[in-house]
């Protein structure tokens, strides 16, 4: 082969262990999540309620490394460790000297990085002796890898999906239901948190605020039901470390080293999992590394947020994290890269982007699907919306190289394939996909809703 | 890691060349395709309209081997060598001493087995001076590896979708798109044989037959254009060898030797790329192995055919092939497995079934995606609906192995994801999914219009 173009590890090269940033961050430790009850710092007891003692551990903990336990490293084998690709032939086309990788995390069964901690917690939940998870999702990733990681353990799972959601993209539902799990859209009669909202407006499209508070709901009035999360949390950034963790070591396949990696951030455990382990190992004296978290400028958390105490849902049940928050009573406008759409982000990602260790961008939908259409048509691959906001700015990048001369190696991660959202594409196609421009008034009126502690 | 499930190989292990089973096949040699037109063995210069000299070779070439050309390997190796796994989960769930293994063709970026040959016929018609593609397609698998490989020689690509499976299957068609292709649904008014059909019937829903006529009517009529196939040819089943090339290597390191290997067959590609090169190593002496291809019960080429020259297509343009066939006129029943819908079958698959060494078997559509469902919750890849068949025949191999308590390994081919195929899970889980019985006089029907040679 002339030029290789996939750098592939071994099974027995799966990571070992999970990767805590927390041991590596300079200066004060992470501020801790509060209890929306006490307003004190969230306790074991209270964590108990919400997940097994081992994610409390790796929730809380500043140990470097968490062990994998040896059946979710079995179930990873199925699909990790996945490719690192040179994008040799985007390169082409953009005519840069810009070295491009990208780790691609569609290998999955599920279509993205998702199943790393939905294994992972499907695992400890069962282990806690839980026979079913509960969740909620939006666009319906982390619902799809939600189903699978119950299905591989033998666990019922229960998903309430956005309605909105529900309805446009059916067949993520169908998918989950292949699995084995239980879609419902919200929200329902099902529960009281639902009923509610129903009651109030019977044809709510439905929100991610929403849908959290009837899983939340559900899995308190059930203790055999476990409840997982998709993203933001701590113990999910580590577990996601996996991808970095080898990228690591296939860029050394590669010979080379990034300069830039970059990676598209909504509650922000893509972005952690591809970058935390480049940026701890600068924080442990290795080479410098530029991170770039890439959001969407309809929902501009880091970029317009501020850091601030606030609620992860809209319902303000559960704690409040320090982090780069819009103010929960944010909705975002309607938008194809469902998992972007968030208020608030990981406190570990928040606070990298407050020492300045991550620089935070904003990008509108339509120029990413036009990243999205080029690297298809080079690289073959139809990625996620979400994914297309990280090929955007690698593009973006390799242009700038191009026009400065400078031959840097940019990595980035790409989350998932597209494969569900091809009415995105078509409505990019039809030239019907809009870039929302922010109300003022409606981002101020967010604003307003962050707590004054 | 305790035991291994994915064996995989290097960019490096990209196959160098392609398997030609007409080189070891005992007996006299493959009946040659007839012209049309005249009756008599298809000559290279009535096959220089259809296709480019090199592909020539290679369709009536008795060499065992021809070499693929760097440009198309180094395309390959943007995801081969595919994965070949262990079934683990499955076998368990199954309680088998089987060993069951799965070649898996999804991680192409067109999601199937079909870009081995799609980049190939580019590549040889880009050579040939060729700026665009035109081919047929009926789910859509086929044509979007074309769109896929023209967009990597920087190519045009049109493709004409047989219309019930454009309306059904959307997203296939904006998947094309996004690859930049054009996709038409045919019958179409841009042809003569197009509108001959609308005229006669303007609500027909076309057929792969009528799909065809219209590509060869595009291609006969302006020479910048290439036509392209997608199955049946012997250079298309060639193109697929590298699928059992590798497969034979992955076995290798898995310390095993498949006693079964099993395929679905639709124009015979699939089957023969993963087959062929085992069928090929017990030719020249190496160990015994059964074959099994599988069809749908609603499509019985290779159980309830005949062994005929008939025509490929619907329409009577193209040559005149020796093969199973039900007849030219045999139009199947509407099921899922839109790739398995065909009259007839590659004259070398027709001919290895006529010699005993690949046995036929027939399955029903609601079994097949029953062993579909018990594979995705297991194995957690979703699989195509024709992929589906061959885990049927899988399956209930691994629970003869169990009842026999024989311990023997099987190989199938899983041939691609059944992303875009989810309206046909939801069909089955709703039970609104039904076996077809064929009518006896559609079949006398069909029958008799084989032509008498």
């Amino acid at each position: 082969m002339v030029d290789r173009v996939k750098f592939q590890l071994d099974d027995k090269d799966v990571p070992t262990t999970w990767y805590n940033l927390a041991a590596d961050l300079p200066g004060a430790p992470l501020a801790p999540a509060l209890s929306a009850a006490t307003g004190a710092p969230l306790g074991r007891d209270e964590l108990a309620a919400l997940m097994p003692e081992p994610l409390i551990d790796q929730e809380i903990g500043t140990e470097r490394e968490f062990e994998i336990p040896e059946p979710v490293r079995q179930i990873y084998a199925m699909w990790r460790p996945a490719p690192l690709f040179r994008a040799r032939r985007l390169e082409r086309a953009l005519n840069t000297p810009a070295r491009i990788y990208y780790k691609y995390e569609g290998v999955s069964p599920a279509g993205s990085h998702k199943p790393n901690t939905g294994i992972a917690q499907a695992f400890y939940n069962k282990e806690a002796g839980k026979t079913g998870l509960v969740t909620e999702t939006g666009a319906g990733q982390w619902g799809s890898a939600t189903a699978l990681s119950a299905a591989f353990f033998g666990m019922t799972a229960k998903v309430f999906m956005v309605r909105v959601s529900f309805e446009q993209k059916p067949y993520r539902k169908s998918l989950m239901e292949t699995y084995g799990a239980v879609c419902t859209p919200s929200p329902s009669i099902e529960t009281a948190a639902g009923r509610a909202i129903l009651a109030a407006d019977p044809k709510s499209p439905g929100s991610l605020g929403i849908a959290t508070s009837e899983a939340l709901e559900t899995a308190a009035g059930d203790p055999s039901l476990g409840y997982v999360l998709g993203s933001a949390a701590n113990h999910v950034l580590a577990h996601q470390t996996v991808i970095g963790q080898e990228a690591l070591r296939q860029m050394e396949l590669a010979d080379d080293y990034p300069d830039i990696v970059i990676g598209a951030a909504g509650g922000g455990s893509n972005l952690a999992g591809l970058a935390f382990p480049f940026l701890g190992a600068q924080l442990r004296g290795g080479p410098d590394v530029r991170i770039i978290a890439v959001e969407p400028a309809s929902c501009p958390t880091l970029t317009r947020g501020r850091i601030a105490y606030d609620y992860a849902d809209t319902g303000r049940v559960g704690p409040l994290f320090r982090m780069h928050t819009l103010g929960h009573s944010f909705v975002p406008p309607a938008m194809h890269a469902g998992g972007l759409r968030a208020h608030g982000i990981g406190p570990l990602i928040s606070r990298t982007v407050e020492d300045k260790l991550i620089e935070p961008v904003a990008v509108a939908q339509t120029r990413c699907f036009e990243a999205g259409v080029q690297f298809a048509r080079t690289e073959g691959i139809l990625p996620a919306p979400e994914s297309t906001h990280a090929i955007r700015v690698a593009i973006d990048e390799a242009v700038r190289c191009r026009e400065e001369g400078r031959s840097q190696a940019i990595l980035f991660g790409l989350s998932g394939h597209g494969h569900f959202d091809l009415v995105a594409y078509e409505k990019y196609f039809a030239g019907s996909l809009e870039d929302d421009v922010l109300d003022e008034a409606v981002l101020a009126a967010a604003d307003a809703s962050i707590p004054a502690l």
